[in-house]
């Protein structure tokens, strides 16, 4: 049995808020369950310094968690004067996660950043945030689009991420603090919408998981990826 | 007239949302129109070295703004490594003015810290921030009261703030960026409910400014901080 | 009665040393009774980034105080690998402060760093270093001039600060250590020759101070800031 | 065909050399291929704040590069004043691998450092790592054994790493720098000597990977990995 | 000839200014030409962690450089966020300078820090800063016998430091920034009054020195010093 | 009698080992003794910007140690976010004393860095140091002088590095960490092949120096280099 009462294959209830916030070109309020993460695309008219003059552009990814999102409040990264181990992994998983889906040449010389800033914790934040960020920077992109300011539309493919683990014994999808804290194993599965992997890293909190363990996990996870990426194309086909 | 149409007296909408986010102990989303400050108070059972062992307690606040909050982005900055200069003068502003209304003695031997998150920037952040953090800081004094673990309440006094301005030659309360961006002087007032000062900051930016232009400044900041201590007041009698 | 002696509006005594030391095109040692600040202008031929090409210069103050400039050492900043949020507080108000008398276009593509390192502390090092910082700057665009390098002189006006505050219930000019340190109420004003304010900055210590409280402030400063206005004219008229 | 001319479930040539230094409790010099990492294990008696009084010891890992280890040189994060988010991240792998393998009760209120320094790359420096950082573990707990520091042996288990990836088209075993460098699809495997998984990072460079390619991956990994527990297996049971 | 017309074997005029500060135990204004340092001995009741519990005191230096102290502006290390490897190697030197005459057990748990800020430089800051902390050591030192803080005086020696070096060809003594700028070789001699040495830093900048000119270079140093020792001697046996 | 039964002129035994790493232009692993330091020179076709446009190169150093390179593990600077004064003070050694022997005309607008990583450490890592990269950097030459890109060769000398100091009471040459940690005075000379001093760094650690212990050391030092110099004569004539 869940803390949450859930089945071991459902999600928590998804959140999708467009036009969170006003001045960023995409801004979306993502919720998992009690987990809810501000995601915001802005677009720079410049590349960073390895790609000047290539005709491509970037998109890289940025996370910082207010420091009362948590159940104790932690130390602030601005005041400490340098961002977490956990931080940077976080932040590089989602840049890569989004990267995978864009079409860097049709960009053009350009970057997103997507700044996904967690407000409330429950477990799960890095995979709300690039659920939550693929929509932002799709409306950041159909804003260059409106204003003609591309040839060809940059996102050839949609991506989503999910939690996944073991509980109790048992795979779990999509783990809120609760079972997050006590789990022995966690999982995060980044997919796009073919059912490819774009990104798997599973660890080991208790006792290595077998390979049984591994496509239990992996099976639920591609359920829940599904549920996520038509839950984003359907905030996306209605207007903002 | 100003960019909004409102009055030189007028304030914009004010938004004081208690329990915004979960953990804290006080979370109040405080809106000065389309400024938006996420306040929490966290309440921890320590105090800076400088206090051990004194019998008092400590209030302290630290502020920041997400990359996106202002209409282009700027760094962030627990990745730049170290606060501006400006964050650094506004939480010390905010710590200042709500000590100012603490009995740290009948706090006891704790820490408060009050978070101040712009998710959405206007002009006036600190002066929302001010009063929005009351609200969160009060809300966290009831949290203590309820548990039993106070003798007396430590709040004294109630405090808000109010930008005000001379802007095109004429001074108007609670300015918006519009207008701050013009502004040919700015003043930051904090005031209690007693009408007493507790920090006044006004900088010429434009031409100095007149003993004149600064009655009818803090003429206009009265006004406008009687409608905030009031908003707190309604804010604070209704259930959450 | 005041520690020192002095009557309730009654400066220290001043002093304002040119060609302090060898190398700045402006060198001055100020003294506001026992504080001590050598206040250097260093002119250089470039601007920041953000004004490349606009044809307008800059100025610029960094703050600093020697260890043992206090009665007790505080740290090396150097050291501790970064300035307080006092120091940039400070630095940042007096650069303010010098920039509100000095036409950026006369002064040309140029910058002007404004140093003032406390040697020794006794109260007021941040009103000391605006007075003094006034002359060193003088004496630099004196040196632009004499070397033909403008066409107009960049200062259209005279700036000088002082503080005032509520000692033991009594309204005084120019806190020493010793009052300031028990002070209820401590504020600096900046002002211009003209009798406007370029800056006001009053925090409450202990109570709130009420609008007559401010009204004999701001009365005391005016006085005090004359007289150093008019001290600035003398040293500026002798030569160095 | 693999640019060394290896079959596709080929690893590099294993060294495992024990003793390299002389100071450290555990030193192994391990090379897979041209790859070569210094990996020591250095024991202190004392724990982190979080462990103190619990009983328990504690494992970590740090990892550094120098500066000339790769083909062009790159900066020295010492040098630089921060490590980078990749160092951060290996690190943090690298630890939480081994932590996986120990009992850290039995090792009793020590901390056991793990020092990864890469003098020579060619790919694959992290699973390196760990799969010598083992041995050194393994060393230092024999030294804690023969001084009678332990009343337990603390390592439950053994553990190996070895990189898989997609190499123009096709499942590959442990890619040296030619190969992941242009690499569609690049995945870390940490197994124990049961066949468990203890960590498992794959990520998609070019396309998303198939399920069947994730199960071609995984297989060649596993039998990598057999091989490498072996060797490790074998050097222990030599005298150093 | 020498650019300042003195023959080889020449100090400059050398100012040992005492009680040149209020607050510090010890405050010296050290002068060797126009390099002007102020020199502060700071008394702390308590010792760095290594020595805590062994019944022996610390002397250590700090140096710092005013950013105008030179002809062009260097930038402020505070507001860099760390200290030039060459401000290190001079508090280094100056701290081992110092303790060497210094009798740890004698000083007793104490620190003293010796604070060396150039207000102007013109060569030679770290000879005169060494000869100025001398004297600053020495009132900290009678500070506390005065105050019958100490069974025995900790200090055992005397210390004085000159430069030495080669210009245009010539042996020559105390080196200004003139000579410094154009010399082939520096040296720094760091000698007691029984010409025992302290510290010999010898560096060629042209071309290597042959032993007939270090022999040369060290009889100007010694020469030196013995001056530099006398006028110590004389200003401590002066009332300040 | 030396704890390692050596004679006071004995050096420790000599390791010049080339390439030692694959990648870079020169590459040396260096022995005296147990102290082992890996000596990288890497070629970048830039220089630092005082020099663009120069016609002129650059070399400079950096030294870092592994953790437990030493006896007890030190921190990880890049993991402290700093190098130490010491790192710094050494590496600036470096740099001075391999520019002692660079016609950097002759090696036109280029930069060599040599990094110098103490793998184990046993005394005299610095002399070491500048003994071992003197190698490299002479590989390094040779190697673009075999891809034709010098008209002259850059080196003009040939410089090593040896320390000398008083061990009870007696000058010995080389000495290792267990003479060291407990040697009266340390001195560290550099030198070059027709016997002139590069650099000279003598610290007296117990007592003073007097001036024959000072020329029995130089003379000690002479012997020494000499040995070295021919060491490096023979490991450069001999095919890698």
């Amino acid at each position: 049995m869940r803390p949450s009462g859930r089945t071991p294959d459902q999600l928590r209830p998804i959140l999708l808020q467009r036009q969170f916030t006003r001045h960023a070109e995409g801004s979306v309020l993502v919720g998992f369950g009690d987990t809810r993460v501000i995601c915001t695309a802005s677009v720079q008219e410049s590349v960073p310094g390895f790609l000047r003059g290539k005709g491509r552009g970037w998109v890289t990814a940025e996370y910082g968690m207010l420091p009362r999102a948590t159940n104790s409040r932690s130390d602030r990264e601005a005041a400490r004067g340098k961002q977490t181990g956990r931080t940077q992994e976080i932040q590089r998983l989602i840049g890569r996660a989004l990267r995978a889906v864009v079409n860097t040449e049709a960009l053009g010389e350009r970057t997103v950043i997507l700044d996904c800033d967690v407000i409330q914790a429950d477990g799960g934040t890095r995979t709300a945030a690039i659920t939550g960020a693929y929509v932002a920077l799709h409306d950041a992109m159909r804003h260059l689009e409106r204003r003609r300011m591309l040839t060809r539309f940059p996102l050839h493919g949609q991506v989503a991420a999910v939690s996944v683990g073991i509980y109790r014994g048992e795979p779990v999808l999509d783990l809120d603090y609760a079972e997050d804290a006590e789990a022995e194993t966690d999982m995060n599965v980044v997919m796009n919408e073919a059912g490819g992997y774009i990104e798997l890293q599973g660890t080991a909190e208790g006792h290595a998981f077998r390979p049984d363990e591994l496509s239990a996990m992996l099976e639920l996870a591609r359920g829940g990826i599904m549920q996520l990426l038509e839950a984003q194309r359907e905030t996306l086909a209605s207007s903002p």
